[in-house]
């Protein structure tokens, strides 16, 4: 689906649903947005637009970094808009070639960021403001925006992990962080790109030509957005191994308690029981069977013993 | 609340705990303090000094880190106070906007700082030496000395930890290294971006423009403490790695010795256990049992038995 | 093996098997491939050429990083196609001498990435966008592409490997998981430094001599792949980490929980036994021996006890 | 304690232990050094001197890193001399304040390394050779030379741990080396700040107006040193971390061992002891038990399992 | 000893092996070697070249890393041999003073790749290509060809630990592991600071005035090659981390079951021997004595007592 939007020279908009018949010269500006396009509606991207066919090629492939490239009539840009599905993350591609004259975006999926602002263009009474890179501003401070929700829910999660480590399983304890730690993975690759690109726009030379030198304040502002997100996926990684680490040396430690207990047990009576065994033994000479007190003196020797033994365990600080 | 001091041409002083009335333009310099400023008085921010509207949501927002923005009018920094309270790192944002003619600073929080530094400057007789940027200094000054008690403290109770490991129990150690680990973490996202503020002032170009230059030797001196502070908490952060490896390999090995103790011992009654046994079967001919001294004979074979085995681990070294 | 390819001023094209006859000054520019050539035939590097003997030495000696050097009249890179024989990294060199006027391929194994451009160019109906630096960017091209298909396959051995981490034998999976952390470090060596071959090219101030700069939007497509690709081998050999401390902490945890039931089945009947043994000693005079139901009361004491102790433990937490 | 020596325009020196009556202009350049010095005296540094407050302040308080500050006047230098006493590194701060006509030493406690500098200076016969940087030349030199003997101790002690493990206990040595890894990492802390001091000299676009400029080949001579030292610093925590991996893994191979042995002796007699109590039954009828040769059948029997259990474990090479 | 070959205007070759009467402004440019030279000889170096004392206290002085020094009239370089004996690392410092008129090369021991050199200039028919920084290539050239033997013989050693894990004892392999990391730290040491040697020579500004610039080229190579060595020294260490981690593992696990196979044998005894235990007793009333298939009823309670263990553990998966 390819949507058109134009702003004239005396900033109104003109709204159209086909690029077919559209005069491009007649706008001071125009957005046209690639929505799950269908392959013919993408021939346009190289027929009417005629962007540089490694650009499309990175518009139609899947694998890429979030990234800009300068041509010589308009910046092209690859992006990533973040979402949770059934606990998994979701990542989606967006594209912007941009020029003083022109934003085309393009994306496979629906893109909730680009309908907002799509829809907060065409509410807007005054157009003055308005240009292709803020647009894009637009755009990519939602999209940086709706990053925070799946770190915050990471966050949430390692919080009540800590509280509750005693109540889970080990193995679904272990499954927790390695997933965790998987996303975690998988974001800071997605906002690590994203992070230089700001930095590479917010640094380039290049931009001295158009007007993001003077929207620059609003695109640091994103930028510090991404910083901050890059350092919190870092740390929350940090705290991941910490957790990890912590909860395995206390329940080795425990395992360990109460192994320890156990052969106290067995060892205990290890003893014990040799001394009834002897005198189990069907010897026909042993005198002590025949004493009046035999058995309990044995009884007692085996309680003085037992008592040693737990007394020298106890010393040695066995039982704490 | 908003309180206001102004400072005139020839050096005096005007308070005044309302704007509402102030005539601005008849002072050399001024400092508003918005300190947890109701959503009405926040409107000042916009309506009397028509900051930009970013750095007015950033003073709104709460997830912020340290940062200078320059706009082309003032510079608005965004720092982080930090005071420990129930053995928790409690973080407060100061925001500050300041330009030649003014210093607005703002907090959601009542700041002891801030308190101190304007008490500081009512008490003052020769008001020559101050100007917006030193007041932001002194304020600066005394945001980063606060940070050190609670790195000291940290450091004392590691230098406790490490003499006390025995008497504490295995749980609390791991509880207390953990968080001390997460309490060195937060600190160091909240230094390493006040140190990186600090270093951009100092070496930014912007800064010829205004009265930093003059006052260089004063932030670099805040810049020191920065980067020792940063310095320090790293250094902690290895510390807690080293004293929990430490422990943890202690902790196993004097398990694995407890253990080893106790499994020699049933060991050794094992084949004793197993000769009293034999005599203890009731075939009708067992020639032994019928001996004169079978009894005292099958005692001192158990005597040799159990001693060789003792020789042999105690040759083997398995006592250490 | 030599082969050339001649393109003449008025872009037509001469083929030929062998270079002894060639008159080089007769075409715009031509390429030359030494395949899998003999001594003699490398002399022509030499003697036909006269490239420096240090970039000849390189083209012969077998230990090499991808790099490349300027020489006055010629650019000199040595590059590597990976190729996965028997699930092992197989890794060639192929090397390049190009100026304006000539592309000189060098390979000890044949190519399939140079056969495949070599095709394309006789194919070729109309010639005039190709230029050696051309034939360069569509060899490369290939070369990295051939990348992906090994790192994927990684990718989804490491996915299999999550999944079926219970099925597989602890031995095969850590064998397993070494021999991808060898094979991803190798793969990392041969990226990084093709890596940095393409940051060099895209970076350098001798490009402006020569083509590469208007071919600069091409080599920047490959340096993105590149960037992606270390990126993927980095977190492959972190989520390789990851499963491992996974694994192995569920493994130990598992081993740890059968021990500790075994050895509580143990426990309970060392006092059992023990007391089974005392009603087996030979004393003439014990006196339960001789009570109506004493036996019965020495089961209900051994039922008693071992309930006891399956209680104590119970509620000690050791059956979780 | 405030020592005095000028060196007149002719080369001529003068000694003096109180500044009160010293004509400072009449010099070419003086030495003052402040040696434990009494509050009254460290007047002096702002009274006598107009040093600036931030300065004498760093001075007087005890947290710093080494560093270096310029002012207008003067260049002040932080740095740290380090000495071993009972098994601690002792760090002591020297402060310099250094301009083409004047040296001023403070530290709090006698410094070796001033006196011998200061002794040497009044043991020249020629002067000329000598200004107030070559003085800092000297000491800086000696205080480098200082570091050494210490991370050669540490090397030496390293180096016995590697030869000794097997006699010291395993609390001994995971002590030592907590202890190590502490003294190295306050060592780096020491080391490094020193030599980005030496660094920011050596490159400082400042050090064109004074004299270090001809004395840089002095300079980088000691920043040579710090570079050495610090990559001592951090081989030896490598080391260390080395040692105690390798140290921690065969001691708890060979408590494995030790264990698998017990309890390959416990498993042994568990079925032997278990046939010896069948025979022990004292059921009325046991056909076996009437058997003339039952009793040496039952040896044999127990005999026969015994050496299959041992024959199996050990050709599944339990006995390694 | 002190060796000389001096180089006429005309190219021919004077060859001396005292330097007393050698009168050296009569030469194009000449070759000093000091090899083992006494005290006596070493008065040459500030007698004779008047070299700056700091440069000679570094032929002197034992610990240095790779370095070169900028004088006014010479550059000063300090570089590293490496050889193995008997397992062993041993590093060997050649020093060199070059200027376009001479080369001084400094040496304690004798050094194979001077020798090799310096035969190789007296071999020459052809004089006009070497100059004293062309002896210097070829030294360093061969020095650092000489570092690719022992890199190449620890990486054959690694390649057969990880073939020969199991034949091997944990013992002999953690000390075989340990020794080659320290091996590798230590050619870390040396590689590293000849590799930035190498860098600073390409890459300062010093090089336009002398004769490197337009031998760049050949000092390339070498940088290549040292390179290379770091990144595989590197690499290696990064295997034996994961040999010892995975060996460690595995060895850890199969003592695991081991440990999981002789305990399963200890506690399914544990019930039985309980039982033959109880009719063992010497009870007057036990009835079951009685029964005329008492013994061969228990006899089959113990039999489905052990089965019913065995059945549980196998279902539980305790035999895997
Ligand atoms: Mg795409
Ligand atoms: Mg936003
Ligand atoms: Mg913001
Ligand atoms: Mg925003
Ligand atoms: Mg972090
Ligand atoms: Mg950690
Ligand atoms: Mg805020
Ligand atoms: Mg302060
Ligand atoms: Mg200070
Ligand atoms: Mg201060
Ligand atoms: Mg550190
Ligand atoms: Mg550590
Ligand atoms: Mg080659
Ligand atoms: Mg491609
Ligand atoms: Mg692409
Ligand atoms: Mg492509
Ligand atoms: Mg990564
Ligand atoms: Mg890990
Ligand atoms: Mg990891
Ligand atoms: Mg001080
Ligand atoms: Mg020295
Ligand atoms: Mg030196
Ligand atoms: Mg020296
Ligand atoms: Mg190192
Ligand atoms: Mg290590
Ligand atoms: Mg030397
Ligand atoms: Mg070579
Ligand atoms: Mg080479
Ligand atoms: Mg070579
Ligand atoms: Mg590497
Ligand atoms: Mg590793």
């Amino acid at each position: 689906m390819i949507n058109f939007i134009g702003i004239t020279n005396d900033h109104h908009l003109e709204k159209n649903s086909s690029i077919e018949n559209v005069d491009f010269m007649s706008f001071k500006w125009y957005w046209v947005d690639f929505s799950e396009a269908t392959d013919e509606e993408m021939q346009h991207l190289s027929t009417t637009f005629h962007f540089h066919p490694l650009a499309i090629e990175d518009c139609i492939q899947k694998f890429q970094r979030a990234k800009l490239d300068y041509y010589r009539e308009y910046t092209f840009f690859v992006t990533h808009t973040v979402h949770e599905e059934d606990n998994e993350i979701k990542k989606q591609e967006v594209d912007f070639f941009i020029s003083e004259s022109y934003i085309i975006t393009f994306h496979k999926k629906p893109s909730m960021e680009i309908t907002k602002v799509w829809n907060l263009l065409l509410a807007q009474d005054n157009l003055e403001k308005w240009d292709p890179y803020y647009v894009f501003y637009e755009i990519l401070d939602k999209i940086v925006d709706n990053y925070f929700p799946i770190i915050y829910k990471i966050e949430d999660e390692l919080e009540s992990m800590i509280k509750k480590t005693e109540s889970k399983s080990m193995d679904q304890l272990m499954d927790d962080l390695f997933e965790t730690r998987n996303m975690l993975l998988n974001l800071l690759h997605i906002v690590n790109p994203m992070r230089d690109l700001l930095y590479r726009m917010l640094n380039s030379h290049h931009l001295n030509l158009n007007r993001i030198e003077e929207r620059k304040v609003y695109f640091n502002d994103i930028y510090d957005h991404l910083l901050k997100l890059s350092e919190m996926v870092m740390t929350n990684r940090e705290v991941t191994a910490d957790i990890r680490d912590s909860y395995l040396s206390l329940n080795s430690h425990q395992t360990n308690k109460v192994m320890k207990t156990l052969t106290i047990i067995t060892s205990i009576f290890a003893p014990l029981t040799f001394i009834a065994g002897i005198y189990g033994m069907n010897f026909k000479h042993i005198p002590e069977l025949a004493w009046d007190y035999g058995y309990f003196i044995s009884l007692g020797m085996m309680v003085v013993i037992g008592s040693l033994m737990l007394i020298w365990f106890w010393w040695r600080g066995w039982f704490k």
